[in-house]
């Protein structure tokens, strides 16, 4: 009789599900780096970042909740009984956490105003800070607990994205739909204390739970994206932390399915998932920090058109035709007439013809209203591919703007405010914290709130400031 | 100056994200379906053959709420306060619908013995019956109106599977999460009343919140994908009932992501959208029914074994080899060495090795336990592939047992019993409602429930037999 060995599993055709195991890897790498990295190690240049990026994503939820996908997603969120559960923030609902996290991942991603991640090419807090925020309030751990959750959560889909982002970019997925919910579970996991092999649980589990796409950009949708990664991440790490089991190998299928390649790049991989924390990615190759709330590809020509709306003598009247110039990558963005706030928000026609006529891009300019209010100074401008352009992630923009007296003025801007190359100072983070946060909670609860971000890894627990992010 | 439209989004760069407006085609015509039919217009096949499969999935659901998934999922559901809220199956729970829906979806794929679409090749109701029984429920509607949206729910997933079906399983998707997030948003529109242009809106939102991996196929994951579907579906209807919108190409972008293809054929989309309902795919191709828990390409092996350990003198002891060959689309279950009872239900050696050595599978078979104790005889179970087959999407089987003494019995099984071509009779599927629901609820309420459910369509309100379907 044959012996075999009934733990022994192997692979199957290449259409087959796939039960096999394998020997230690970039899995085992990063469960360790998700258990193990201690706040003090983390170097004082990512504690910093991490620090100003939370401000900042968190004054974008406050003002991100009062947004109608945001206040829509938590009419849905039933209040918790009792002390338990987490806030839905810029509200006075406490709600279980999970819940809690969702309504917030969309609130923080409404105004499509939160930080950027270079090596994502897209949003990594806005999945993690709603999971950091509601464990570390409902299970009542400290300050520094909840900076090293986020900060392990930005760093997994960080290397996750330099390996594959321009991959499910390409395939149609929204990488802080698809790449957050893994984030959200490593923060999770973090939070939970989980060991090791349920970490690496959660991540599967996560895995099977992790969507997005990227055609529902300019709706509601795009926000909800982040509350989905946000909650599914969390109940990843909740349903692993009570026994519930994943396949180790889907955490490969994943990104198989998700990159359309069958062959994941294993030295890739490996490579990638070595350099965990080496350096933290959220410090190289950074994250950009947004002062207009559209998409940042826009952000070069607002910076280019507001330069020219501030110069002595520039008028609205008499404009003949405004030329946008834009390097390569921002073709995405090519002949995007708006019919909603939402959608302007990835027009450069819309976000070039407010930087002339308003001198400022504000929340408020994405009101449906203003995209017919600006329809005929939107008509005036004219966007091009150019060649060639910066090898930045961001492509470089030119505006230029010709009256009908034959006058001309040109601004061009590769690196814009606020991007990794043309860094905002922290007293200009904090002065968009402030203003965005005044819009929903006191102005006490403003300054107070933030003194204690400004020093959150001292704080032993996080419900004083979390009873200050309530409406006012 | 230049007239311009905002309201006209023209097609972007082909890795853009694109905002473009298609006139009427297959998403008309299913929101026009979802809205309108009327059950009085439905034959009565479909309605019996819904009947039954709610029957048969109930009594699944009812007991896989004892399963360890089914149990750690709902260990995260918190009640709803007052009379609001659905039942979670098997329990005294009530929950939002949302909850409830989500943890009876896990409930009622824990086991893998529900039923089974042709045209999917996966399963169509475990998403979609949890949908149809909390908003009935907890929006106290009708028999009719719950029979209606199950039925417009299984369609609409049945019909994707048609068409992009097997390019989702190759691209390393499990339908019953990605397709079936779509039928239980149909069905949630449904129940919710949502006019036409608000069912396209759900549609779209749910397209950005399927997933679900194949790879995590032996794990308690699988079920969760028909949980998460569930209450995502849900979600999106309720979303969109309250204003939240998405992008109309995001179902096209759904089938373009998820299939891993970028174009998607029109025509075949188009062809296969024109005749929703005409006929119903749970007629024809039609649904199959499980009368095992384990993946039904283990059914005719499990049929042939069943078969030989039926025959008069059969004798476990002095097996030397049991041979099992299967058909070529079994290749995914070859070399399935299990460790736990939820991979032993992708084991066609585990399957073959049960049903010899029991004489019946069932659900007690797929115990952790009995995959070790059950080693001696998988070992001696030796797999291969046979060619040629049938054209059935369940592989055939021939099993083959030799004992030490020369002796031999073979049986072969190309349709096994319950599949639509050796179709179970209606008391069979009852006796398995009886079995399994008797494992969770009171005798009487076992009688009771199947009466309510053979007559569905005329109850004006769900909730007394919501309340026969309570832990005993």
């Amino acid at each position: 009789m044959e012996s075999v060995d009934p733990g022994h599993l192997v692979e199957t055709a290449e259409d087959g599900w796939d039960m096999g195991e394998r020997e230690g890897d970039w899995v085992d790498l990063t469960a360790q780096f998700i258990v193990k990295a201690h706040l003090g190690e983390i170097p004082e240049a990512a504690l910093e970042t991490g620090r100003l990026v939370l401000m900042d994503c968190l004054g974008v939820a406050l003002a991100g909740s009062e947004e109608p996908s945001a206040r829509i997603a938590r009419s849905l969120v039933p209040e918790a009984e009792g002390e338990d559960g987490a806030l839905v923030l810029g509200t006075s609902i406490r709600s279980q956490a999970e819940q809690a996290a969702w309504a917030n991942g969309v609130a923080a991603h409404a105004l499509d105003f939160d930080d950027t991640s270079r090596s994502m090419e897209g949003h990594p807090s806005v999945s993690i800070l709603p999971v950091a925020f509601a464990l570390t309030e409902s299970e009542n751990r400290s300050g520094a607990e909840l900076i090293a959750a986020f900060l392990v959560g930005y760093e997994l889909q960080a290397k996750l994205g330099r390996v594959f982002g321009p991959l499910l970019r390409a395939a149609g997925w929204h990488s802080a739909g698809v790449l957050g919910t893994l984030g959200a579970a490593a923060a999770g996991s973090r939070l939970l204390q989980l060991p090791a092999k349920e970490t690496i649980q959660a991540l599967g589990v996560a895995a099977s739970m992790a969507s997005g796409l990227g055609a529902n950009t300019g709706s509601m949708v795009k926000s909800l994206h982040a509350g989905n990664a946000a909650r599914n991440g969390l109940i990843a790490a909740r349903l692993c932390q009570r026994g519930f089991t994943s396949q180790r190998r889907a955490l490969e299928a994943f990104l198989s399915a998700f990159s359309g390649s069958k062959g994941v790049e294993e030295i890739a991989l490996s490579q990638a998932f070595e350099q965990l924390g080496r350096p933290f990615d959220i410090v190289a190759p950074g994250t950009d920090i947004k002062l207009y709330p559209s998409c940042n590809y826009t952000h070069p020509a607002i910076d280019a058109a507001l330069a020219i709306a501030g110069e002595d003598g520039f008028s609205l009247a008499g404009i003949k035709t405004v030329k946008c110039a834009i390097g390569s990558r921002g073709r995405v963005l090519l002949r995007r007439l708006p019919a909603t706030g939402l959608e302007a928000k990835f027009s450069l026609e819309f976000c070039v013809a407010c930087a002339l006529a308003h001198r400022g891009v504000d929340v408020d300019s994405f009101r449906d209203a203003e995209v017919s209010r600006l329809a005929e100074v939107m008509g005036r401008v004219a966007v091009e591919e150019q060649w060639p352009e910066s090898g930045d992630p961001i492509p470089e923009a030119t505006v230029t703007v010709t009256w009908v007296d034959g006058t001309q003025r040109s601004a061009s801007v590769v690196h814009p405010k606020g991007s990794v190359c043309n860094p905002v100072a922290r007293s200009e983070v904090e002065a968009k914290y402030h203003r965005l946060s005044a819009r929903v909670i006191r102005e006490d609860a403003v300054e107070e709130s933030a003194r204690l971000l400004g020093r959150l890894e001292t704080e032993s627990s996080i419900r004083p400031l979390m009873s200050l992010l309530q409406r006012r």
